[in-house]
């Protein structure tokens, strides 16, 4: 489906790869629930993570499907994320006449609460871990594509008899890049409403140019809630609300789902970064960033409808450029190389890891294919585009017996799959046609304009008119058009004469050879690396690190503290009253106007309250939304950023200037009262 | 130096190379004024371009260093051109206290009249054939590098001794593609003083939503005058004013510099911007706009001091953006594909021409090489850097005789390179180092963050770190000490520890290399391969063709007359009145925010006054402030743009929709007279 708008620290942000960093010094770590580093809590901080505590927080944890955490915040049902983890469905809920997304949003009563079109709430519960029945499957001598196959064989099998065992959702996940393979199951929720939300101008208060910046002054949080059979879902495991939040210096913990890191990465696998592919997607977002305010430009309403997506891109942008810098300073290199060298140097002496010595070439041959296909991708992305291409590849795809399916159409992910493919969320015509004619312009330069497979999508127009043609001829926009062609399978695709339906059957084999490879020969070759070089750091650090993030629930845990910058003490607490004061300071002008509501009720306030703090946590994209408690379990606050120096998390932890910003609790609760009128929501909070 | 602003039609806007349409049909052509189509316009027109009338145009035009056009348009001295073009200049005199930028300026005694910093007026004198001399020189067999240079050499003779002869700045300008030489004389201006200027939100009314678009409302026109001795300047040839401009289907003809244009180009060629070239661009633009709009949000004299270069990216974007949808449209792609067959048809039938036939392969092959550097180019372009490399590069060239040096080095062009060099223009040292750290950054993606000269130039430091020091260490914002400097010479610039000029000198060599790349192995071989296609052509049309523009004077003529888009019909004509509607239409919110000068005088107005127009004649970037004469020789208007359907005038003409789009001469005395009470230089005009 369409490739989810990036942002912050939604997951799809930093959409790199892979894990393990070998050693796990300071309060490093983005740990597995069923491996947390208790003997290091208990000596550092004499703090026991007991099973009862790590459980709880776990199942009061909840990943959403848009790419970002959050929390159940009370025992009716209410979730807390960040406002721009629910600005997708804020915005899909909003309409040029209710923009809530601007204007914010509440639900007096439970019967005035939003239904969200296709919001998806996962809650795990423990994890198995499979890797021996895994790694059974892959013999010895098999080629890449046998050895890919078997694996995804007895995968979807493992899924599938979990499915059928559990009805839960499950889906085997790959650690340490290949090295261990754990089954999570998850409760799924998937009738979402939106209860509360504030105006975009305070939940996104100073925008771009403040974003990855602090001090900030957000109120980037939102509640829904969560319904079963129609009524709001009684809930068991919810964090109680502290009462003054967390202290300086106090230790916290991240309960959250952070997206990918690549602090295993090898130094081809960084270099190949440096220099082809975060350039590469620079590049791509810098031109989706122009569009996206060209659209804008062209009134109002287009400007609401190109908003969420283009601060998503912005985000992506800067998070970026941040990444690159880091990648671009020597000393990063420096530090990669020589622990490469100690990796390789362990392997050279051990007969037993010998062999392991070829996983750096291999990742290094990887980069190459990787690099070399890179012009090729396919550039579409838009909504409709993504529902033909998945109504087109279901059919196909449904022919097949479940283990052999691409992953996303195996039937223990066709329940998230239809939720997503079915959704009334709105679709703008002319954004389509926009960015649609975007993406053929794209395909065309990065093929070149002779190429066959870009003259036939284009049939000898240009760009813009084909577009147009397409997105004014495709019925896809119509929910009961996609069901209709899903139900009828192969033969209804084969017989539509849908523009877009056939502009996906265009594309389908090239994309299908690419994707092949990509799996084939770039994952997996990379996987069977990894596996080596994760074998090489347990045999140095034993298995007490933690893996790569998978954008699957992790622990991180760290202090709340301020930093030094340009010889300056950056204080780990903003206030309420700052946020006037840094109004104030840029001239009350966007993007740092406060909502009419901020100062009506200015004199309410009490503005010495708390807002925003940092804390040394361990976090990236995919964390945006994680409830931050304390040693109790209680909820102190909820991460939404990091600051700039955490950008390149990515690849490397540092606590001398790295912090995850979040939101505090106090202030969550101060805003709904004084402010919102929300009073009776917010006595709801935490019980 | 650097490399000057790309804004509308400013020259360096599309600087794309050459030239020659095979025939010339309906108002097609950018003609020399030495060999005007006046059969053509006798017949079409019933009008007689006797010489005296085009001597007296010609003569009253002038060119802008910057890049644009301009006229004389009174007695005393007083020069028209586009605010847009005048608009380096004014953001050059502007400080944060005094924004003439932003609110515009008048002078109105001469003694307030503002010296431009670095503003040179080039007028055309007479020019003269002097191919015979310089194709003599190169003999059959020559090697590229060997005709390159001899080529070189005898021009920079010509050019020297016209030099001495007649102290006027003398160019040799390669015609055709390189299959006519011409040697144009220039008065030099270099005292050039700011007199009006309307303010920006007029100047550039609708912003870049509206830039290329039309119909339009913008006063896009600024004075200055030259001087001579400290006095303002007599002159003899101006253009008379216009009473009621021009009418509905009048012949109009436009006197300015197009820049350049691609209309000779082969299929190859054109497959090569297509699919490499403009692409390249556009990330490059797009880049830059990202950047200067992330450079403005920090403050709003930071934004100020971005906001002229801003514009002007985005103008290039827009304008690039235009070009390529032309080029990926199949029929344009056909269209030159059949008139390639019909010149290679004729080199195969005529055995005098069948040795031109290897013309074609020549410039394929030259788009390879052209593609093979692309990414190693230096990206270098900051005015610090611009600085230090002509210091760094002046010193060694003097060494060398006159033939032999880089042009821009050579005596003829002397006085303008210094005009440049030691310009009092301020330089803003932050967005120095914002601008540097980009170009660092962009250095090492393009070569790779492991490549010799990266390592050398970053010096261990990321691209910021390393920019930062670079800037803050300079001191080449003095002129006084670039003076010291350009004294010195050779032995100066090697002593000197200045890291700017440490830094052009580290990648002097490689940009030497790639300069020589690009003339003798490239331009050299198209050069000889275009004279060649040139031949071809002559030999089916004659010679009663124009060549490619070359930012040299041109007449280009055509009809005001309006056109058919959407089935609706555009109207040749705006209103003053039109002005306001249009603001209202857009919620009178910025870029269509018209200024409190026009709101305070709107009731002084005649709402009915022309205020923009559009006609037929061809025109392109460099035509920027072109003025707009009647038969008469009467001034009826400037251009100041052209509309979307023109953006493909580089590589092919046609009057179906393109137009050129002028400020009309009413609106310019109407709002010079009412609105910004500047009647006494109103009544200056044309007298």
């Amino acid at each position: 489906m369409q490739a989810s708008p990036h942002r912050r620290l939604l997951y799809k942000l930093i959409a790199l790869i892979l894990f393990v960093p070998a050693s796990a010094p300071a309060d490093e770590g983005m740990w597995l629930f069923n491996d947390l580093p208790k003997a290091y809590l208990k000596k550092k901080y004499g703090f026991e993570a007991a099973d009862k505590w790590a459980d709880h927080l776990m199942k009061a944890s909840v990943r959403l499907n848009v790419g970002g955490s959050g929390s159940f915040v009370s025992s009716t049902g209410l979730v807390l994320t960040n406002h721009h983890v629910g600005s997708d469905t804020i915005q899909k809920l909003s309409t040029s006449e209710n923009n809530y997304y601007r204007d914010g949003f509440l639900a007096r009563t439970p019967s005035e609460e939003l239904k969200a079109p296709d919001l998806e709430l996962n809650q795990l519960v423990p994890i198995e871990d499979v890797t021996q029945r895994v790694q059974a499957v892959v013999k010895p001598g098999m080629t890449a594509e046998k050895a890919n196959a078997a694996r995804r064989a007895v995968i979807a099998e493992i899924e599938k008899e979990s499915l059928d065992a559990t009805k839960l959702r499950s889906n085997v996940v790959t650690l340490y890049g290949g090295a261990r393979y754990h089954l999570y199951r998850y409760r799924q929720y998937t009738d979402v409403r939106l209860v509360w939300a504030p105006e975009k101008d305070i939940a996104f208060f100073g925008g771009d140019p403040d974003n990855f910046e602090y001090p900030r002054y957000d109120l980037d949080v939102c509640l829904f809630r969560v319904y079963e059979d129609d009524k709001p879902a009684k809930v068991e495991h919810f964090l109680r609300w502290s009462a003054a939040g967390a202290e300086d210096g106090e230790l916290v913990f991240v309960s959250g789902n952070p997206g990918r890191t690549s602090r295993i990465y090898t130094l081809a696998a960084m270099k190949h970064l440096r220099d082809v592919r975060v350039p590469f997607t620079l590049d791509l977002l810098r031109r989706k960033e122009i569009l996206l305010q060209q659209y804008g430009t062209e009134g109002t309403e287009q400007a609401r409808q190109a908003t969420d997506e283009l601060f998503d891109v912005q985000n992506a942008r800067k998070a970026y450029t941040g990444m690159l810098a880091g990648l671009q300073d020597l000393d990063v290199i420096t530090q990669k190389a020589e622990e490469e060298k100690t990796l390789k140097a362990k392997a050279q002496a051990d007969p037993k890891l010998l062999d392991n010595l070829t996983a750096w070439d291999q990742v290094a041959a990887a980069q190459e294919t990787r690099a070399s296909i890179q012009k090729q991708r396919l550039p579409f992305g838009t909504r409709l585009f993504d529902i033909a291409q998945t109504l087109v590849q279901m059919a196909a795809e449904d022919q097949k017996p479940n283990a052999e399916r691409l992953a996303e159409y195996r039937e223990s992910n066709r329940s998230s799959l239809e939720q997503e493919l079915f959704s009334t969320a709105p679709i703008y015509p002319e954004l389509e046609q926009f960015e649609l004619a975007d993406d053929l312009s794209l395909l065309a330069e990065r093929r070149g304009g002779d190429e066959s497979l870009v003259r036939l999508v284009l049939a000898g127009k240009s760009p813009r008119d084909r577009a147009n043609e397409i997105v004014r001829g495709t019925k896809l926009a119509d929910v009961q058009v996609r069901r209709r062609l899903a139900k009828g399978g192969q033969k209804a695709i084969e017989d539509s004469d849908d523009p877009m339906i056939r502009l996906a059957r265009t594309v389908d084999a090239e994309a299908r050879r690419l994707r092949k490879i990509s799996e084939e020969q770039i994952e997996e070759t990379e996987r069977q690396a990894y596996q080596k070089i994760a074998e090489v750091i347990f045999a140095i650090k034993g298995t007490s690190t933690y893996p790569d993030a998978t954008f699957t629930l992790r622990l991180s845990f760290g202090v709340v503290k301020g930093y030094q910058e340009n010889g300056r003490q950056v204080p780990p607490w903003t206030t309420l009253g700052g946020a006037f004061r840094h109004a104030a300071a840029h001239g009350n002008k966007e993007p740092w106007k406060l909502p009419a509501s901020w100062h009506k009720h200015k004199d309410d306030l009490d503005l010495e309250t708390p807002f925003n703090f940092v804390c040394t946590a361990d976090i990236i994209g995919g964390n945006s939304g994680s409830p931050v408690v304390n040693r109790a379990g209680e909820f102190v606050g909820i991460i939404f950023d990091g600051n700039i120096q955490s950008l390149t998390a990515d690849y490397a932890y540092s606590e001398v200037q790295a912090r995850a910003v979040a939101v505090h609790s106090s202030a969550i609760r101060e805003a709904m009262r004084k402010i919102y009128g929300a009073g009776k929501l917010a006595d709801e909070l935490g019980k």
